[in-house]
């Protein structure tokens, strides 16, 4: 059977608490099990409606599911696998949603007891702010979900495709490394260049005369400092190798300005623009704000 | 008296446009002339209620107004001048809303007959959306305005201060040089590394994978280029000199991934975070968003 029964959603934050509250408004019936590590937030998300039940047991929350869900930060992820693992049956399939997937399906592989029921995900939604209170029904709907196959069974994959429609992202297929190499471009530099951005005009002390431009530039390092330093630890490979041309890019758009290349300007920045807005256009995607 | 009997606004494109709106929605009645090249534009900013009149003639808009708004590109800035400099009485105060001061001061103060009528302004508002009739009556409220004094009199002052006012900007006062080095930090170097972020998207093909989070960072690249251009060849002292520690800022983060410095890249995250967090606070900036 492709539909689980019993949903266990391993940190109850943002992300997991707006999975229950997803899979809730679109009909599903079955169990939804939050597990935490503290019993406040789990508290929390009961009161907020994004899951049933709530436990601090991950061995015994696996025990008892068919799919299970971890939204924890990452950081979090090697300790839970390890206690989960000798829990792990033949019908429990275990997701991930987090930013990273080299790493993880690398993990998965190595800790559980069942490898080939693990599929790695990550869902291209979320927001700076955190916990259960900020958790939203429609956080995935229409976005991108990466889910990588790895040595997934059909059945395991088929379970966790289940999810991501259930849920109305967009779930498509691609390896870790291409993967990391991606959301390294459109993630993990842009949140680097947002935090030094800052720091910028920390230095400048401009910040009396900065208004929604810088906003908006940098609305992503308003996330989580311990989150973030794992993502770039954990996905450095990708991120140092987009660092340095990003670099260079930089240098080249100097050398125009220095040498007053007005044409070369135009169409640096032409292209760019043209690049989003078709980007934009053929997606749809939603600004966050704040 | 220091409320102007007649304003003319040179360019009613969003800005000048949503000027218009602004002073019309305060209660204000004297007269909105909009000048323009295209007869077309000001027809539209007319049916939008940005303007009571328009005209094509600069000169002939001088003669009859005691305060001008030059709300053009900064590329048609020098020809305007030039074009209105005869027709200067002693009572046309002349303001501005360019995204760079020490070129336009200076080039105010070599073409005007009165230069001591001309006091330069930037209000920190705008979108990447162009034309009257994305204007907003209320573009400008609780937004920094940057007025840079020079060499004006008190008149000329108390008027522009009273266009900012009128429009409930935070008008507030510092040096061409200093306003011009701040928005570098603010402003043009967030838009140059938008740009970038999207040449590096492009070329690893990694739209597919990109959601809000690219979408934000790199909103202001969706901006004229042109007019942009313009900006940083006009600012070019300043944003060069901010493109170079900025650089050797990517290299330091660089480093701190590949030591695997955790301690280090929470620090500097969490300022990144905390600087934001309290200048949003402080300033209640809206997002402007999409």
């Amino acid at each position: 059977m492709i539909e689980p029964q019993t949903i266990a959603i391993v940190g109850t934050g943002l992300l997991g608490g707006s999975i229950g509250l997803g899979l809730r408004a679109a009909g599903h019936k079955g169990r939804l099990v939050g597990v935490g590590r503290r019993p406040q937030t789990l508290e929390k998300a009961i009161a907020h409606g994004c899951i049933d039940e709530g436990t601090c047991d991950v061995a015994q929350a696996a025990k008892e599911s068919d799919l299970m869900i971890l939204a924890t930060p990452l950081g979090a992820f090697e300790s839970t696998l390890r206690q989960l693992a000798p829990a792990q049956h033949e019908r429990l399939v275990i997701t991930d949603v987090g930013s990273v997937k080299g790493v993880v399906c690398a993990m998965a592989g190595r800790v559980l007891r069942h490898p080939q029921l693990f599929v790695g995900s990550h869902p291209m939604a979320g927001s700076e702010l955190q916990g259960p209170e900020h958790a939203r029904k429609d956080l995935f709907v229409g976005r991108p979900c990466v889910v990588v196959r790895g040595a997934a069974t059909e059945a395991a994959l088929a379970r966790v495709q289940w999810l991501w429609d259930t849920l109305r992202a967009r779930a498509f297929y691609m390896s870790a490394e291409e993967h990391d190499r991606k959301v390294a471009a459109i993630s993990h530099l842009p949140h680097a260049v947002a935090a030094l951005l800052l720091q910028n005009a920390l230095a400048e002390q401009a910040f009396d005369v900065a208004s929604s431009g810088l906003a908006d530039t940098t609305r992503v390092a308003s996330g989580d400092p311990e989150l973030w330093a794992d993502i770039f630890l954990l996905n450095s490979t990708a991120v140092m190798s987009s660092l340095r041309p990003f670099g260079e890019q930089l240098e080249r758009l100097g050398q125009l300005i220095a040498q007053g290349d007005r044409a070369g300007l135009v169409a640096l920045l032409r292209s760019s623009k043209e690049s989003r807005d078709v980007w934009l256009q053929r997606s749809r995607v939603p600004p966050q704000g704040e």
